[in-house]
């Protein structure tokens, strides 16, 4: 297999509402034709288990301003179960109805996603900056595309999602959206999907209504600055994406009755 | 690669007092001499998970005197939050930390473990037999070896946990011991290991020192009546190995300083 028979990284938010049996009907017809690759995250489960366990979930906020969980041992625990245990097994179950012969796997495994390993992270505090430590993140620099091959060589669909594993080998959380800019580098991916709880990227956040359709990928960090929150992470991430190869970003709506069909057919915004 | 040279397959049970690191310490001198598969349980941390969540573990008893975890949704969920989740991957994560490139998988992945999703179960109460609906349990009747020759052969270490996917595509809690069983017999493998919280089999449960050191593979079902609770399956699960053309079986304590190496060496219970 050459490696740009991988046509399409898909990945999916962790949202509440996002309609995954249209993801998994979509992606089973889109494999008839073109290799794929899955992501998902689960935030909204992990948030709900940790609840439950009440162990809740600690956000904090960097100098610059990008808002991240705080991963402390419990966290990362919470984490595995959520993202590696209930909400991949599911995912990968249901593709499997849908006719998908899918292989879930984490960043851990086989070494997937590799990341360093940052112990000590700068917190905003008010107008403070704190040193806050034992904290179990990384930013994911290597990725095992050996291990992504033989799957797709063999014709099973990998459904990938975090935890990363440290080069130092601890399990680590990671910044999804720049994992799969790392990863569409190394795979050498054109076309980058993202779909999420909104229509795409919404000049008003808080209005549905005020979709942008197209953005220059050259005038992307201009959208940084008009970002919020996560939505921060998506356009730093899709930066990143496009300096490793990539060509097109998709990012669409994940409640839509066939999501990977609309962001395709225009629906959504598109970054290029 | 010849499916001989797939030489082990390692059972290591879900107790509390497993020594997880001497597991892997042995693991990483073995796979430097042959292939072996790794399979793990997780049953103290799926009660400790399900406690917390105040879901506790369902026992119930069969008609025949087995005792097995009555499955319903909330218990999967459970289930793959602490076997797919938490267990797999701190497993995977400390055997790269000893050198060993593993990659974590459940049955329900590439559908590795299929099995007959046996959704009414029969249990004894008392001097009642009751039937019990929406249960989510099924024995593992086929095993995909070629995605654990292809990662083999790519000098992978498949670290594999139930549950297992049915014919209907659900996801299934399974006998463990019986998977090993046919999984064995899948991959033709000659020797089993599988290792507890007690030195091997006991003649009297209660006394570590009533250790059987070679049981006669033609006198297994002897042993049936002998055995209780968990063990009762070991030995059922050993009995359907030895049909299944495996030649050796060593049963051994995990809880030993070099567990692998311990049985190896020929503490514990040989059959053959």
């Amino acid at each position: 297999m050459k490696r740009d028979e991988i046509m399409l990284l898909i990945k999916v938010g962790g949202g509440k509402s996002i309609n995954w049996e249209g993801v998994c009907a979509d992606l089973a017809v889109i494999i008839k034709k073109e290799k794929a690759v899955l992501v998902h995250g689960a935030n909204a489960l992990r948030d709900e288990i940790a609840a439950k366990l009440s162990v809740p979930t600690k956000t904090v906020i960097s100098p610059s301003g990008l808002t991240s969980v705080y991963t402390d041992r419990t966290a990362i625990d919470v984490f595995l179960m959520a993202y590696a245990g209930l909400a991949n097994k599911r995912v990968v179950a249901m593709l499997h109805r849908y006719g998908v012969n899918a292989v879930g796997l984490s960043g851990v495994d086989g070494r997937l996603w590799e990341a360093k390993h940052k112990k000590d992270i700068l917190v905003q505090e008010g107008d403070k900056v704190k040193l806050l430590q034992g904290n179990f993140t990384g930013r994911v620099e290597k990725v095992n595309t050996g291990l992504l091959q033989i799957l797709l060589e063999a014709n099973y669909t990998p459904v990938l999602c975090p935890p990363a594993i440290g080069f130092d080998h601890e399990i680590l959380n990671t910044d999804n959206d720049h994992a799969l800019a790392v990863m569409a580098g190394a795979l050498r991916i054109k076309c980058l999907i993202s779909l999420f709880e909104a229509p795409g990227f919404l000049e008003d956040p808080e209005d549905e209504n005020s979709l942008i359709t197209h953005i220059d990928k050259g005038r992307i960090e201009e959208f940084l600055y008009a970002a919020r929150e996560r939505m921060k992470k998506k356009v730093l991430g899709a930066k990143r994406a496009f300096e490793a190869g990539v060509e097109i970003i998709h990012w669409g709506d994940g409640r839509l009755d066939n999501p990977i069909r609309a962001v395709l057919e225009g629906k959504g915004t598109t970054i290029s």
